[in-house]
């Protein structure tokens, strides 16, 4: 009655092969020092246990664990969770899988350090590097290839695909200022990833080549939570002199706008413009209708496994930093100005 | 310049100790055929390496991986990827990897049956089981332990924690009789999930017990996308004589219902009324405020990853199935009815 071995160690090997467990050893290490008939003996064993063989005896042998590690944070945002998805699409497709570490489970980076040093993985992606983060740079001293999606550190040689943040935000600037927005909010976060700088700045620069700048009243800086949005919304509308246009520079944020435009009866597009950042599928919803950025995921996260398996076969290839341009698209939240 | 090995095998560490490849295999497997000063030539060039002991040498050691692999579905879909964020983190909490393998992008289901008889992780947690995939009899018959969370089978012998949909599903439908609504639309989806058949039935029983049946141009029958519950809405709310209310039995669906409804200029809840399930954290948003059957998500996570952890420890405990209460939650999708 007892249940089958939870992993098929070189111990329950040698004893259905009748051997000793240095012989199985070295069987799994494809030791030139044992016999092919006890070879034979327990590979047969192997396979008729109805077990492939063992993963961690295979990664032994090849020094490949056939599997990726994912650092990610905020998996329940509607990006990163779409994100996720296609990592893990394109890593299945070729046989990799996916070890997902969510970072903002482990705020001292601790349990994610140690993963980097236990060398369970072939490769790392990262989502969220972040500036005041050490891990990636703990991974790559490591020499596990590394590759940076959607985030990226400019003062690193790595592989890095983003979306190019800097250029859809000043896109997007230029056509709130041909629209004649002159006041204009700014829903944001800290500048600690390079996601927020680039939009931000952007931004602002194209509102400073038009001599604009934002009033410290219309700027909110928080999280990316609909919560931070909604209660930024609802700050600087109910200014006596609000904003005619509000920038928040993830969809969320904008989401979390619009709720808290229409908690206050202010209408939108005929008293208040709104705009995002990212085109998430919801963002499209009749509920919100959105003005945004589009981020091409879908090419990020092609780009990005690719560059990554390169790397794996060849560790000393020249690191490649992609930016893919973002396009505006124009929805219901801003009025339907042609863009010209 | 050459960079640092990919991942330290016995190879690495018997040519930096200067052993031959098998005594390390004897020191990795604890081995007594190895004098102590050997043993302690390797472990110092384990340490001296500034490697923790690698995670591969020691899953072969231990016969542990400390790894956990998530069978999931969705991982889009807000309350999956929120899930899915509690499951990291509990799993996190006990310095578990996870191994996500999502099922979707593999429907032939090959990967993922191969990963489990590869035996790469120590446990398993399926949220996507469905009555005609055989994943989980695989993962239950390779004596991994295993546990469901989420979806259930009734006739399997496993540790199992569920919302308890059907008495959730009951109790709005009640909710919705009481209110006085007699012609009610519903949109679901095929009955391979416990979820969707718990909470279809339940809802239907209600109202076969008050002598109502649900018209069949008042049913939908799909996948569980906003399209679906938007196709769904227009399709319902066009016909000569629509339904006064519509039960989605996921909150994403309900989102769609209302988007359609709002398509069409149809007043939500003047009109219509339209509840969903699952209480995702969206539902509360001003945009939705979507009456709905909350999930308690979190105690479903972690009851179950505590059910696997003993399971771990003790693979003979008797399996348990629990299923938690589902409150209704009711908001301005409905009209504010108070609840008796």
């Amino acid at each position: 009655m007892g249940s089958p071995p939870r992993t098929l160690t070189s111990r329950d090997l040698a004893r259905l092969a009748g051997v000793s467990q240095s012989t199985v050893s070295r069987v799994l290490t494809n030791s030139p020092r044992v016999n092919a008939e006890t070879r034979a003996r327990v590979l047969k064993v192997l396979a008729e246990s109805n077990y492939t063989p063992n993963a961690v005896a295979r990664a032994m042998k090849t020094g490949r664990t056939d599997a990726v590690g994912v650092f990610m944070s905020r998996v329940t945002s509607p990006f990163h969770s779409t994100m996720l998805d296609l990592i893990g699409r394109k890593l299945s497709a070729h046989g990799l899988q996916m070890i997902l570490w969510n970072v903002e489970h482990d705020p001292d980076e601790a349990a994610a350090g140690q993963a980097i040093q236990q060398r369970l993985v072939d490769g790392f992606v990262f989502t969220s590097a972040t500036f005041t983060s050490r891990l990636h740079t703990l991974a790559l001293s490591s020499g596990i290839p590394t590759v940076l999606l959607h985030r990226g550190i400019e003062e690193l040689a790595c592989d890095q695909v983003l979306g190019d943040n800097w250029q859809g935000a000043r896109d997007l600037a230029a056509y709130l200022l041909r629209a004649g927005h002159l006041d204009i909010g700014l829903v944001t976060s800290p500048l600690s990833v390079s996601t927020a700088r680039d939009r931000e700045q952007g931004f602002r620069a194209v509102l400073a080549e038009a001599g604009i700048t934002i009033r410290p009243s219309n700027v909110a800086v928080g999280g990316f939570s609909h919560q931070h949005g909604h209660a930024a919304a609802r700050r600087m509308l109910s200014q006596n002199d609000p904003p005619t246009a509000i920038f928040a520079i993830t969809d969320v944020l904008a989401f979390g706008v619009l709720d808290g435009a229409r908690s206050l009866g202010v209408r939108v597009p005929d008293d208040l413009w709104v705009a995002g950042f990212d085109n998430t599928d919801m963002a499209s919803w009749e509920s919100f209708d959105l003005t945004t950025v589009d981020q091409p995921v879908g090419a990020i996260v092609d780009r990005g496994v690719d560059l990554l398996r390169r790397r794996i076969a060849d560790p000393s290839a020249e690191p490649v930093v992609t930016r893919l341009p973002c396009d505006l698209v124009i929805r219901g939240s801003t009025a339907h100005t042609p863009v010209p």
